[in-house]
């Protein structure tokens, strides 16, 4: 159940029609100073787990704190836990939760934009591991996400943004109507709870159709494989490290491309997505010496089958394919496309 | 799926039904020596993965072994895990597998009494954690569990006796005409092919109804509320160590002491039931000292509401209860109960 409200009407509503033995809350410190106090007082006696913030922090370390301080609290398989914060904290909580005595209930409280129209939608959950992005986790569907705009005010501009891109792709993906709504509009005269609203209702009628991913779902993953690759590649240099979002727009521009090589984008259609990415993001530095090694990268997307790296690619504007083989060669010309955009 | 049957036959059957990118086996010592020779030729190409034996391994850092040598092979999410082993392997195991990239084809290939009666059947898995029994797992039903009385021909007679405690249990909550038909029998007369297509029914029936253990799964815990957390206390002293199901068979006869004190046992039943564990697993020294911190151990058991331990107790032979709260009193008062027969 996706609930967009106001967390001061939709959280009391929730907890007053169960009945929980206990409740934790998820937080780091950044939720903990701007997003809890907006909750705190609506919340019945609770323990409070704080984590570091970051997507390195999203490990085995971090789950094995989370497990036992639910541990301490003795926590039954009647209590709740409540993620509140970012993909981070919803993917990596939600897994502890999923996990712990073989799963307790919980729920997704999204405080960046990144999180109220993708992670929290859909029931994936993980952490990463030896470097890898959720490669360790499950599917489950968490008892309720609810989503407020009303936390988006505390985020950095950048964080905005970055989720935007998510935006961006669930228009390209399947709406190519709202696609020409919002590339008319700078990124920061958006509307935030309608995008959201209609993110998420893309998000979750196809995950509905498809929850664990044996096919349609791929299409979510478009702009991915290589934006992970590009997203991972750069993780360990702080000077060059990109936000999520960053990374998907550089890989939606190099995906694109590939669908243009094949013929299933028009060029204009092709050149209005590279200008509005570009112009909303600027242009990564990727060097041609990182090609070989962010194409190696694709080889632990988990859409792959075997050796073969498979790509989802848009199908002109509001559609898309996926299950798509792509070569190492294709992969660095789409790179090296991208690197000659000015 | 549960196929009891000639492994040469199951397992090529299963294998040539589907098309897996790759498969890895995961085996321990014992199970390499003596279990992995006899379907080594029935696999195609594989990837061996191999832990140490033991309850004491079943940790998330044994975990993270063959999530890395799985990501070391690089496993997509078509390739398929064979479980190889007693419990410990069948819980990890596929714990593993339906974690990494949030889940992997697996089957089990139980190779002890307990796992092929009681494991590998349901869907529960998992891995201790800070010494609490599968504190931290899922419920995933494998894609086949393939059982073969073959394997348990290089099994000691300490691990098959435990096993059976597990049969014992299934009659006693479920099919009283059973219980009547084995209580004549010394266990190493028993047929274990039939004794094993007959509690993997009752197991099968039971945990289809209710999968995740909502409520009707739950007396399946019979004799396992008390009996887990004899287990846990004697894990840590190699001299007084018990086999689960000799723990388990301790655990019955206490439940079986809250039963009759309830008066849903006749004397009689209470007696034949007493008298038929003890003949067959003799009695395990629990002196008077450990009993709080074992009443303690069962804070932790996954059917519990809030503070309240909740067990699963007998109600007539055949016939299992629920969610029924005992005090501490009352835990003491059977484990003295059991401590003072001979």
């Amino acid at each position: 159940m996706v609930k967009i409200a106001p967390i001061t009407e939709s959280l009391p509503a929730f907890l007053a029609a169960h009945s929980f033995s206990q409740v934790a809350v998820v937080v780091d410190e950044h939720t903990k100073a701007h997003s809890y106090p907006l909750i705190q007082s609506l919340l019945p006696a609770h323990t409070l787990i704080e984590i570091k913030s970051g997507e390195s922090e999203k490990t085995l370390d971090t789950a094995s704190l989370i497990w036992e301080q639910l541990t301490e609290a003795a926590f039954d398989r009647h209590g709740l836990v409540i993620n509140l914060g970012g993909g981070v904290i919803g993917d990596m909580g939600g897994f502890c939760a999923a996990t712990y005595k073989r799963g307790l209930n919980f729920i997704q409280i999204p405080t960046t934009l990144l999180s109220q129209v993708d992670a929290s939608v859909g029931g994936k959950l993980g952490i990463d591991f030896h470097g890898l992005k959720n490669h360790i986790g499950v599917f489950r569907i968490p008892d309720a996400v609810l989503i407020d705009a009303t936390f988006l005010q505390t985020l950095p501009w950048r964080e905005l943004r970055s989720g935007y891109a998510e935006v961006i792709k669930h228009c390209l993906i399947a709406d190519a109507q709202q696609w020409e709504v919002i590339r008319q509009k700078d990124w920061r005269e958006q509307d935030w709870t309608e995008l959201i609203t209609h993110s998420v209702a893309i998000k979750e009628n196809v995950t509905t159709q498809d929850p664990t991913e044996k096919g349609l779902r791929k299409i979510l993953n478009f702009g991915h494989t290589l934006g992970h690759a590009i997203e991972t590649y750069f993780l360990e240099d702080p000077a060059k490290r990109l936000l999520h979002g960053e990374a998907i727009a550089a890989g939606m521009i190099t995906e694109a491309y590939l669908s243009y090589q094949r013929e299933w984008l028009t060029t204009e259609e092709f050149e209005t997505i590279t200008s509005y990415l570009l112009a909303t993001y600027g242009k990564a530095e990727i060097p041609a010496e990182t090609y070989p090694s962010i194409i190696e990268l694709t080889a632990q997307d988990k859409k792959n089958r075997g050796k073969e790296i498979r790509f989802s690619l848009l199908n002109g504007l509001g559609s898309c394919r996926f299950d798509i083989p792509v070569s190492s060669e294709e992969m660095h010309q789409a790179l090296a496309f991208y690197s000659g955009l000015s």
